[in-house]
């Protein structure tokens, strides 16, 4: 399979690297264009007022992909439409990301993003995080989820604009106990801004969120990995509300 | 009503201004926390490696509003969780932008994402556009539309995390036709990346999308506004493809 791969992460993360590692190991093409530094939190952002300056990625002495000055949509944009042109790609992926993107996190998510974008192209695509925090990450399981869930990839049916948003709990392979398929949960974000002030007397504001989730729905993303199953969820990039608009045409 | 109002083409962009003074000039109380530069194409990013800087902004020597170093969900983050935590929100406003918010524009969109984190945050929220490009601009058509529109936004029900999105022809007032409601189209980008090398031979690309829509339904946004309607969009911020999971668990 041809694959693109990117995050938001940067080509430097550990999480790109096992995943890229654990995709060409198994004889797909790995096309990889990341940002050039961590872009965590970027959305669906895109670079339009200024040009992407790309660089070739080496590790262990050899090609593993490009580097871009630009947010994780970029590089999807720029590997479709720019330096992979003529390769006709079977795979969109993004990820392993290094922490959660569940419930409201999808929204903020460059590495959702970097996959939706893909989405958009046309292209079957997955977004992949690992739920973890610091400390021991398990990427291996992750990626070792990805590489057999692909496998019959090519026998499933994306609807147009759908993607699948996968997380996969931190914890060693032999402990997971399979996957399911979710929906979007209501993590959401009880922000605090926290006020200082500069040397010189102006105020600035700290960000700094304090997860919440109810977790109210069995079905919910959050509640699988919980319950150390990989949450898989199926998400769509048209946002027409139908029943409110049924309701609004009313 | 307390309106949160911000934008995304910055603090002082036009379209931000007549929109302000034509919702405080019917009596309404509107708090502008808006970015201190230009940030279209920011999609539903937001700062969190860095704090965010807060500016008291004039206008004519009189208090306009804030002006922040971050994107649009930042400010409507940081208005609603900071600088006015003490305020109970009627409805967030995002606009006028300058520019269309059609099709999958909505995903890159620092207008739209403005108004998401407003729905997120459980309020009733508008992201309002101009449907122009360069020369003269009708930003008042749009505005007297918003402030007619919401006087009986206190009877309209909004779903959980649903926003409308709302986008204005550049024409003038008395050319308009009326409203539809509308779903969101099928507006999209070829893009084309323009290979260039900087002078000291290094690869850059500039992004150059070229827009492209079928409007093969009568229902869809750039419909109503080629028919010099306004179209109000109703946009649910629950991305889970519900037929796909249906069929996925098969």
């Amino acid at each position: 399979m041809n694959i693109l791969l990117s995050n938001d992460d940067g080509i430097y993360a550990e999480g790109l690297k096992v995943l890229a590692e654990n995709l060409r190991k198994e004889g797909n093409q790995v096309y990889v264009v990341a940002p050039n530094k961590e872009r965590s939190g970027t959305g669906h952002g895109i670079t339009i007022h200024r040009p992407l300056q790309v660089e070739e990625a080496f590790s262990d002495g050899k090609h593993f992909g490009y580097s871009v000055d630009g947010k994780p949509s970029d590089c999807v944009k720029l590997g479709y439409w720019g330096l992979f042109k003529d390769i006709k790609f079977d795979l969109v992926v993004s990820g392993i990301n290094k922490g959660a993107n569940l419930g409201n996190d999808v929204f903020y998510s460059g590495t959702v993003s970097a996959a939706a974008e893909g989405a958009l192209l046309g292209i079957k695509a997955i977004a992949i995080s690992l739920v973890c925090e610091k400390g021991n990450l398990f990427f291996s399981t992750a990626a070792n989820f990805l590489v057999n869930f692909i496998k019959n990839i090519d026998k499933m049916e994306f609807p147009e604009n759908s993607l699948l948003n996968i997380n996969v709990p931190n914890i060693r392979e032999d402990e997971l106990k399979g996957f399911k398929y979710t929906i979007q949960g209501d993590r959401k974000y009880i922000d605090n801004f926290e006020e200082r002030r500069d040397p010189r007397g102006n105020r600035y504001y700290w960000l700094n969120g304090e997860m919440t989730e109810k977790n109210v729905n069995p079905l919910y993303d959050s509640n699988a990995v919980n319950d150390k199953y990989v949450s898989i969820s199926p998400l769509r990039l048209n946002l027409t509300d139908f029943e409110f608009f049924e309701k609004l045409n009313k």
